[in-house]
């Protein structure tokens, strides 16, 4: 295939085919001016027939916007920002945006190439996303509007949409303690990601708010894998065979835990209900029992973050801040 | 923020704030025409000053090209596609191409809306992906070079760059003929899938290679998930104890064999050996023990067909038809 006989039709093709004026077939095809319809037809055939499409990039320059948004992540396109992403599209492509995607993989020069590039591309506004809702250096002032969903950004001029980690650690303690549970434990992640002493508060806003305690002994810290949960099951076995509901940091921690209580012959959740975080699906139902879990919406933040950027590329201010948006629990067996 | 604060600056500004015409901004940034020293660096530090970029759009016009290529995928950027895009971006963000993004869901009418979306913003070239290397239909002829990654297209005419099933499937069968394994399993997915009877092929060429036949009463066809996995594991030991080596269609499969066999007493690699496929990170790692796999290099078909498509916007022929790409064995506990 060689470029010339891949050159889209032009408008003067189409004029030359129906016999007409290039204007002519922009007022025919634009449906605006005085034309008999047997000539708007004609033009209208023709266009078809040759398979002309009006000029996208000509128009963008007449109204000076691309309808056209940067997205930049540093996940490549991970777990995590995959149902943010696909919020985002949901909500752009029914406004007929189209997203640029750019992953700057954490790295501070490719992300300034990057957004660089997406300037240059004149993208009408910017979404930047990222594995964790911890702070992350603001891009700085931009001459579109940017708005952070999931990562949050470290200058609260910037607007960052992201979950409620206390909140959502809450209702899985609400939901335990409304089964009877009396004894917890919480099993999570490195103590230096955001998430974990958040999640970690909301466990204890839960127990505090039922009248219970958090025994500072019953919090483990350590990785955010199975194999750390299987760990910590032994661990919370030998340390206090009488805990009855144990809130983890993450899906792939439950399982881990699960597994391991399984194994030392521990009853879930007869004998100890677990509830996870993430409502990862692959995790959640390969898990004996599945597992009751944390769902951080991820997808719902996407499409609010679009939505945001959407009202400010038509001139509405964006607010400021980070916006916590709630969690919501889904109920599988492992809590009872 | 309104948008009349927000409108980047144009080439007019950086004329009037160094004191020259458009013309000579034009000249003095694109490094053409004859123009004294010091008034290039006067139209340097204004276009600098006013945060000036050059308007792609209008470049793009000029050269009937966006340097931006479409990406198609239907499978909302998963688990499969994801290395494929993240192989594509490599490819082209090293030549300054940027990347459409449109999930078409698997819905031929949402595809085409995309198709015509991204004709319309004229992009250069075209990349289809999706979940499973299985055909789908073809987009038919369009007026840019079309590459399919993962997926194949149904017409010989198109260019799919896909992996090899069978080549897949037999690397693991010598391996575990290398290590002495002589009574071979084949613990699959649903049969109407493409992989399914293909790698099946491969494990029959492997082990017709050294002489050994597969017993069809020890091919077991399910679905693509761990708890087949565990059932498979069961079935296989009552029907025939003395087996030493099955071959997984999935590391979710193999890993929920793994458990299966564990439970039952079964040591692997030990007693049976067992082989994955996909090298999925979660699955191989958090398995006990960690899984043996055939990795089909999908980030390397994403930049085959990135280097592909480059080649074809530039001018060269698109080659035809299927291209099965070898995968790789990954070594790790499992197979002994």
């Amino acid at each position: 295939m060689t470029r010339s006989q891949t050159s889209p039709p032009t408008i003067r093709d189409v004029a030359a085919r129906a016999g007409v004026s290039p204007g002519t077939v922009s007022k025919a095809l634009n449906g605006n001016g005085q034309l008999r319809d047997s000539t708007r037809s004609r033009v209208t055939a023709a266009a078809e027939e040759l398979g002309f499409r009006p000029n996208h990039l000509a128009k963008s320059l007449l109204e000076g916007r691309t309808y056209t948004v940067g997205i930049l992540t540093s996940d490549s396109f991970g777990r995590f920002t995959t149902p943010v992403m696909v919020g985002i599209e949901d909500t752009l492509g029914a406004g007929r945006m189209s997203t640029l995607l750019c992953d700057g993989r954490g790295d501070p020069l490719r992300e300034r190439h990057y957004v660089q590039e997406l300037l240059n591309r004149r993208v009408d506004g910017l979404v930047v996303t990222g594995r964790r809702p911890d702070p992350r250096p603001s891009l700085g002032r931009l001459p579109i509007p940017v708005v952070y969903v999931l990562v949050r950004s470290d200058d609260p001029e910037d607007l960052s949409i992201t979950y409620d980690d206390v909140q959502g650690a809450e209702l899985g303690v609400n939901h335990l303690v409304a089964n009877g549970r009396k004894r917890f434990a919480y099993v999570s992640g490195p103590a230096r990601h955001w998430s974990t002493p958040r999640r970690r508060d909301g466990v204890q806003r839960g127990l505090t708010g039922a009248g219970l305690t958090l025994d500072p002994n019953l919090v483990l810290l350590g990785e955010w894998s199975e194999a750390w949960g299987r760990t910590a099951a032994g661990q919370l076995l030998r340390q206090d065979p009488g805990l009855d509901a144990v809130v983890c940091g993450s899906d792939q921690i439950a399982r881990g835990l699960v597994d391991g209580f399984r194994e030392a012959g521990v009853g879930v959740p007869a004998d100890v209900a677990v509830v996870g975080f993430d409502n990862w699906d692959v995790m959640v139902e390969a898990s004996r029992p599945p597992l009751t879990t944390v769902d951080p919406n991820l997808k719902t933040l996407g499409r609010l973050a679009a939505t945001r950027l959407m009202d400010a590329i038509d001139g509405h201010d964006l607010p400021r801040g980070v916006r916590h948006e709630p969690c919501d629990l889904v109920l599988r067996q492992s809590s009872g």
